[in-house]
């Protein structure tokens, strides 16, 4: 059965081909959906996964509050498709991306974030723009080291800077705690949100994000939303976090074995350009449904080098076969389209409209 | 003065860019080209680098004879933009691929490669479509081990399998030796050579590839030409390589550090969405000319995560820094287009044509 599939695919659209099933796709947004709604949070899904209008739509159909966007592009993308209250989460920096902020802000609802003075400093030119208040989340750094400020204390400076700046709003603030982080999480939010009613201020937005926190949803006290991004398609990342089984793995790339030059080895039509070299922290780069012992063991750019010593069955040149990717929102930003199917039925085409909005 | 074409570059177009020098990018050109003149061989360069029809119109200006593509959509891309003498140096495999191949063959002349029988048995309909005889280069591993054929014999049977499949032509090899690989490659040729001789056979081209054989051009007795990719814009890879100098380097990353959240680290505005993983077996993902002390340690999807424990001087938030990348050729498949400039003058943007065209 999946070996018609695969042949329809080559033959209609050739390989690689990125293929997502709607089956899968919509028992994901269903399922992540009815864990928000257990847990009493909002569910702000990240577009940065699909970059499909028609995804986030679907997301927002089945209940999401809002989307989240990574960068600017993405925004501008999804609210010109009709995506509204849109929060990015990224520090946006300089006059260009003030003006454009402003030019969307003027038609939709946006929050960005901010986890420094110089951030909140450049921002009122897009208010003004705008012609509205701006809401503003502070980022806040709960183990990952990534940004966020590193103390309550410059939480509470920062949102009282928003307090006294014309144009901007604080609307609360921004969490994305390591799996093993929460109670840290939680005593910075409690200082944090201390602080802030000292200032006469209320988070609108207390929002934790990520799909392999799935456990710990709704486990910080006083959070309102959470940033489910991978779990739309999920990944073999997501497999390893234990917060997905295969079968909830709604895209997978498909390949064709191109070389076999030696008994021990061969080649797919599936690269770096294709794959992209995010390991996820995972030895080898994606796994082969139908030869789960081969190990894709490096890439040049357009070649994905396959070590199958350990392998029992051995593909053959002409093989079309299916890989879960490691990091599906990576690999997802390398096209500009992938492939819909509903089981074993191709429907059409998706664009990735926000591919590459990289500004 | 760089100062003032990062504060244009963000002005005009924000961050993350790249940004493309054309004096440097011609410079590189003809520098290769009289490589291959002072050789007496044809260059080829390989447009999966810059993926640009307005870029191989300059490299076959300088004298190049013909193009190399990974893909086929990459040469129809080229094709269609009045590029001719496509080498495609990849197993093109399937009837979805057959099918363009003629399409494309009946306007253009094009050579295709071949390691096994299998790709050899699916090209003839190519040759019916294109309406003429389709020629086809056998691939010979010389060290690589990617694709290729591992022994001369095998080789000469697939030139053999040439010779009696109608529609098809015996073209000649491909090689792509490793940097210490070039007296095993002329072990590998001589032998092929004298094998398809011997069935009345002579190459028309016999190709050698790689920016990094740059020391080796011309080593191969019975060459024709060279394949050179990275050479036009040259990165981190190629200068520790020894092939290139910083001011070799073409294509900056122009990105804006936006957060700095502590003394020791801090964030830039291009993760692994503009940068790539790619580490290219460098430790770090690129150099920061600004800050060469800085290291890019690791990657979120739009966040580089700057280690500056030994660095003298510190980025701020909202400076613009210039990245040379591990890995420009991949880098320059993440974006649409890039900025063009000369010297410290914007000159406009350049379509990354080809981009994408993965399959």
């Amino acid at each position: 059965m999946t070996t018609t599939l695969a042949a329809k695919i080559a033959r209609d659209y050739g390989t690689p081909a990125l293929v997502i099933d709607m089956d899968r796709v919509e028992r994901n947004i269903a399922r992540i959906q009815a864990v928000c709604d257990e847990a009493g949070l909002a569910n702000r899904p990240h577009i940065k996964t699909h970059k499909s209008p028609y995804l986030a739509r679907l997301q927002r159909d089945a209940g999401a509050r809002g989307i989240t966007c990574q960068k600017l592009g993405e925004a501008e993308v999804m609210a010109g498709a009709g995506l509204d209250d849109i929060l990015i989460s990224y520090n946006l920096l300089g006059e260009e991306k003030a003006r454009r902020l402003g030019a969307l802000l003027a038609h939709t609802r946006v929050t960005v974030t901010a986890d420094n003075p110089v951030v909140i400093e450049g921002l009122p030119p897009a208010a003004e723009i705008g012609g509205r208040e701006l809401g503003v989340v502070i980022e806040c750094d709960t183990g990952r080291k990534r940004a966020g400020v590193e103390t309550p204390a410059e939480a509470i400076a920062l949102a009282n800077l928003l307090k006294e700046t014309r144009g901007l709003r604080f609307a609360g603030f921004l969490m994305y705690p390591t799996e093993s982080g929460w109670a840290e999480a939680q005593r910075f939010f409690d200082e944090a949100v201390a602080g802030v009613r000292a200032l006469g201020l209320e988070p609108e937005i207390v929002s934790t994000g990520g799909t392999p926190n799935l456990p710990n949803v709704g486990k910080l006290k006083g959070a309102t939303e959470h940033r489910f991004g991978t779990y739309i398609y999920n990944d073999r990342m997501q497999v390893a976090a234990g917060v997905a089984g295969w079968d909830d793995c709604a895209l997978h790339v498909y390949a064709t074995v191109v070389s076999r030059a030696a008994p021990e080895r061969g080649i797919i039509d599936a690269g770096s350009k294709t794959l992209t070299s995010d390991t996820g922290g995972l030895e080898g780069h994606g796994l082969i449904l139908e030869h789960p012992e081969a190990k894709i063991a490096r890439f040049a750019e357009e070649h994905g080098f396959l070590d199958l010593s350990r392998s029992n069955t051995r593909p053959n040149v002409g093989d079309v076969v299916r890989i879960v990717p490691n990091h599906v929102c990576v690999v997802v930003n390398m096209v500009d389209e992938v492939v819909m199917v509903r089981g074993e039925e191709i429907i059409g085409t998706l664009p990735v409209a926000a591919r590459g909005r990289l500004r």
